[in-house]
């Protein structure tokens, strides 16, 4: 069975709770990070915390993930996003890596910050994974161990300024704008015998109520366990830290077809760049001030419910 | 006037101390990160230090950079380096900006370790900068303030796996690998006075001792202030953070010519990435088990000395 725990502002204090229906049991003791929560309490001895607890509008919901840990994402990570990218999944060539600065981490019904120097702001929905300890060695990850090595899992929405991204080829800078990173509202517990419920999540994304993405986690090409395992083979991740594993077609990013891509590689950079930015230039789906967008992540059968960010979109004053 | 600064263990304890000629004399307190130990100590206090210290030969010498701070670096910056990657310096056409993962810092005399799976190993001559104090929000960083926002500054070697890096596109994985981060061995702290040093550090790195990188952080394209303005409007920064300034040329990767490059982008992937692969195994320059990298940053009059570093390639057991 999961459970889904918030961290929450009340009395002016940062607390950690579980939500039993709408109502909040605090859970005793100072946990300043996810990690040290994650050290301190066991998915078992949470849900045996007793009280009546808060009503969820007497409290401010922060994100579950705090800004010390890691965020590393995976990209072009689900078939149809990469058959629309020019690339084919069953190569699987290569997990692309890149991260985020964990400052762009904020409560899941923040306002997002279009920066007045960024055009086309765009949004993915992601499944994150948080990581329950500590891994600084190779470890072989498999669906049968992957509950030793991933605590619960939340919604990531990775905003997007696609006209620094794509352009600048590193795509750190471009996804680590202050308020990028939505996560929560809930951290899922999961374990051994709820995590195998990670390989079929649905993920739906809305943009002032039209759908826009929606997919399930078993179209992941490169999954959890094949992921930490490579991953545990190059650097060390902490008890709280987050990997968010990409995200499904549906974007406003247009990705010019394999063959436009190679005529593009032909013309001078400037040229190349000033062609993708009219193209983008028309695509109404990118996000503008005012917008909402709202993403969910659930089991079909509802057992498992992540929760429901709300974003509204504002320009930097 | 500069002054260096070392973190070292002695005792089984990590301590911090200044450096006097070759004596290092303790700094009172427990710092555990390089954040805590730039809040608590400025350049005037630790001057005044007194005692007559330990010889360096009865410590051992630590990165004076700790894990928990970000590893931010900049890409292709040195003017040589970019005209040498087809890329025009006097165009400035974006700052590149990638991260390492924090957990493959190690001390500057460290062996760094090739893992079984990478093929082609490279060095990184870099000049890091240490910042000064917790940046939340635009700052407008100047040639004259710029001593308030960097306290010193570092050698950074940034090893590469070129086989995984480069065709892999996003930089994170290929440049995080356990040990690819030697930084040190002093943590150089400048003042208002000596932080305009800053602008004519000579480079050298050799290997096996034959000259492979030197070249001057005046030909910096994009220069310490003006990147600090820009990554404030992005993301937070914290006391100890680590900022690699990018490579001069000379490393052992073989860059395509910007023809060549068009030419590749008509090749299917896999072609493509098999020429790649070919034309850098024909490169000797590759590190191999067994060769001595030795880096050294400093001014042409030896007033500001950021040290020597010495790592022994092996390979991973």
């Amino acid at each position: 069975m999961s459970l889904n725990i918030v961290r929450y502002e009340y009395q002016d204090r940062h607390r950690w709770g579980v939500l039993r229906k709408d109502r909040v049991i605090e859970v005793p003791g100072d946990f300043a990070t996810t990690g040290d929560f994650l050290r301190a309490n066991t998915i078992e001895s949470l849900r045996g915390l007793d009280g009546t607890g808060l009503a969820l509008g007497e409290i401010r919901l922060l994100s579950p993930i705090t800004r010390n840990q890691q965020f590393v994402c995976q990209g072009a990570n689900y078939r149809q996003h990469m058959i629309e990218s020019g690339m084919d999944p069953d190569a699987k060539a290569y997990n692309m890596i890149f991260t985020k600065a964990s400052s762009c981490i904020v409560a899941a019904d923040s306002e997002v910050i279009q920066p007045k120097s960024v055009r086309f702001l765009d949004y993915e929905i992601e499944l994150g994974l948080v990581i329950r300890r500590r891994i600084d060695a190779r470890v072989r990850v498999t669906d049968q161990n992957l509950h030793e090595f991933v605590a619960g899992i939340v919604i990531v929405n990775d905003y997007s300024a696609r006209d620094v991204q794509i352009p600048q080829m590193q795509f750190y800078k471009g996804k680590s704008f202050r308020t990028f990173g939505p996560v929560g509202p809930y951290l899922t517990l999961l374990d051994a015998s709820s995590i195998g419920a990670l390989k079929d999540l649905q993920l739906k994304l809305t943009v002032n109520g039209e759908l826009r993405q929606q997919d399930s986690t078993r179209n992941l090409v490169y999954g959890p366990a094949e992921t930490l395992t490579e991953l545990s083979g190059v650097h060390d991740f902490d008890a709280g830290d987050l990997l968010a594993t990409g995200t499904p077609s549906g974007c406003a990013l247009s990705i010019p077809s394999p063959t436009k891509q190679k005529i593009g590689a032909l013309l001078p950079e400037a040229k190349k760049w000033a062609i993708f930015m009219k193209v983008q230039a028309q695509r109404t789906q990118y996000l503008k001030a005012g917008d909402i967008v709202e993403a969910s992540i659930r089991s079909a059968d509802g057992a498992i419910d992540l929760g429901r960010q709300r974003n509204r979109i504002i320009t930097e004053s």
